[in-house]
């Protein structure tokens, strides 16, 4: 947990647009570490699933059939989401609760976002 | 570069917000395709130097020293940029130029731009 909060924490204070000035180096230390959680087929569909599902969150019984995956499998990429800060975990009964992180994607794409039409 | 273009013309095509409806299969592969080139400290920080420089332009003898890697290693990083559809290369006399491609970046940013203020 420590690790995911030190992710997030330097997500959001990374938001420098990236071709404005040339990042820092721990910027895009930081930055790189939350795009290697998003950069998996399976993790896309598993936050894109779970942000558009009701209520805006979703159990691992609810993803499984939808990316045609094991329950383990589901589990290890959620808890990739989590630790990079994009996901939350509220364990509620027998099952875990996913929610997207308010704001955190969109601190993805506002670095990305740029002045590249010029 | 038959990879690159495909990579290029199935980002721009993957334009539906990543939480507005559950991504495709397909759009996830591809968003994660050019998630997975960004997803590198030292190809985010050549990205920067390259969006930064001057003319939006920049040869690997400009990019050795601010990363403070060898030439062969930031030709290699250059070139996954390039076939992600991210960067151009244009060779003239004994350098290549290398140019973000307008819009590239923001393609990412728009899919992962989100209602995820709700």
């Amino acid at each position: 947990m420590a690790t995911a909060l030190h992710t997030t924490v330097e997500a959001q204070a990374c938001c420098a647009p990236l071709v404005a000035a040339p990042i820092s180096a721990p910027d895009a230390d930081a930055l790189a570490r939350t795009l290697k959680a998003l950069a998996d087929p399976t993790r896309l569909r598993l936050l894109s699933l779970v942000a558009a599902h009701d209520g805006g969150e979703a159990c691992v019984c609810d993803l499984t059939d939808p990316v045609g995956l094991s329950q383990p499998t589901v589990s290890h990429h959620l808890k990739v989401l989590v630790d990079a800060g994009l996901l939350t975990r509220d364990k509620r009964g027998v099952w875990a609760y996913y929610a997207v992180v308010p704001g955190a994607l969109d601190s993805v794409a506002a670095v990305l976002d740029t002045q590249l039409r010029r």
